[in-house]
């Protein structure tokens, strides 16, 4: 009988970070593959990372890495804010920034409005490392249009953080001063914003457009920046407006449990290499 | 007459990073591409990071970000140091580490050797905004092998780089602590020494190995990070040995037309994330 040589397959799961460059991460499992009314979602396993959430193609979330963007998007607002108690998130429906938002005792509650329900029940079925937070008693999840929410809004919140996906489609209002308006009418008088801007290599239109369409809007705006290896280029920016408190001078200690932030990260990360500053003049 | 379908080609240049994940980046035209008795040297042109090194399928230097590596690589020792007049560069045949040393008016004499002069005199031909320096009169440009140079070498470095390559195959012992006493005994007395210790997601164990071998010569060593968006997870450990300085405090402001160290970055970049500390216990 004849014998067929064995083949191997390799399954890669390869996200195009821009027209020039792509990041492939070997897949062991497919774990789920839709399309929602908003998006696709993809769920796989890889070698490198763990579990990762992709939507309509860019990696969202890994359970390797997703604490270096969970952490600093959650605790430099918190921990800079006089006394955080009613927290706001945009987006963000795997969880992930909710659970650290959820670290901070004062929080009483915190709203997450993501406009798909399938990412939330996605990251509930696949990714409870990231998601259990969504079951807390403080946590309140609308699955809705985060930008008809918010105008509806006065006064409501201390602190907002836009977990955004990146400016296109139906995300990209996020990322301008109508929305940030909206924002600032949504929060009390000493409430800060925090947003997810991108990377100073890759998104260098981004990050500049995001700090000057806050700053038309809030008294008070900052950029810090941290390691995000699965995002493009690895280093991300933030940036943080304020109607008051500085958002680089922690009030408190880091809530415990944390593994990329600290107080002294908290400072270090508003230190700006010139090539970054550069981008906002 | 029958006419074929227009087919169009793409050229990526793929780098495996570990077994499970690869970056890719869009080629526009290879420039070198030859065997040296030591590695395989390949010089493309990239759309995302202009032109680009790479050694025996490891991407070394672009000339889009190298900025970031070569200038911490120099200045945080070079500035912390009381008065550094004589430095070693071990490895770093592409200029760009030399070219940042030579940024500071105190060094009277850079020192570089790199085993492999086939990467020296491609960086000349290809990468002159990075090879420039290694025509400098303060430049001594040495193509042999550094293990044998520094056994030879008694007190006569201020500071000492190692701009290696991975520690796998000729460049592993660079890593290694008969190499530091080696580094040890060949600088003088407020001597100091860097290198490049990979990264905390991708190589922890060389993070964790280099910063024990150093820990076994030098009395001080401290560890510091910087964002490398070409190397795996843009996330990169630098260590640092000196004989009696703080490392982490910078003596002097930063040169001139650096775009990203300043003596604010060179603080920061000692705070490293609990999950880097971890490692190191």
């Amino acid at each position: 009988m004849e014998t067929r040589p064995k083949r191997f397959n390799e399954l890669w799961l390869t996200e195009e970070q821009s027209p020039d460059m792509k990041l492939s991460l070997r897949v062991s499992e497919v774990l789920l593959n839709v399309k929602s009314p908003y998006q696709d979602i993809l769920l796989v396993e890889t070698g490198e990372y763990g579990r990762m959430m992709i939507l309509d193609g860019a990696i969202q979330i890994t359970e390797r890495d997703e604490f270096c963007y969970s952490e600093m998007m959650a605790h430099v607002a918190l921990s800079s804010h006089p006394d955080p108690r009613r927290v706001l998130i945009v987006g963000g429906g795997d969880g992930g920034v909710l659970r650290e938002v959820l670290r901070h005792k004062s929080v009483e509650k915190a709203t997450l409005i993501d406009i798909d329900e399938e990412v939330i029940n996605a990251s509930k079925r696949f990714l409870p490392t990231i998601s259990a937070a969504l079951e807390d008693p403080r946590a309140d999840v609308k699955p809705m249009d985060a930008m008809v929410y918010i105008k509806a809004a006065k006064e409501e919140f201390d602190v907002a953080i836009v977990d955004s996906t990146d400016p296109v489609e139906f995300a990209a209002g996020l990322f301008e001063s109508p929305f940030y308006r909206d924002i600032h009418n949504a929060l009390k008088k000493d409430g800060m914003v925090v947003a997810q801007t991108e990377s100073p290599f890759t998104d260098r239109n981004v990050v500049r457009d995001a700090f000057r369409e806050m700053s038309s809007v809030f008294p008070v705006v900052r950029m810090y920046w941290g390691a995000m290896p699965t995002y493009p280029s690895g280093m991300w920016t933030y940036t943080v407006g304020s109607k008051n408190a500085d958002p680089s001078a922690p009030l408190r200690p880091a809530p415990e449990g944390t593994r990329y932030y600290t107080s002294d990260i908290h400072r270090a990360s508003f230190v700006l290499p010139p090539f970054v500053i550069d981008l906002l003049k």
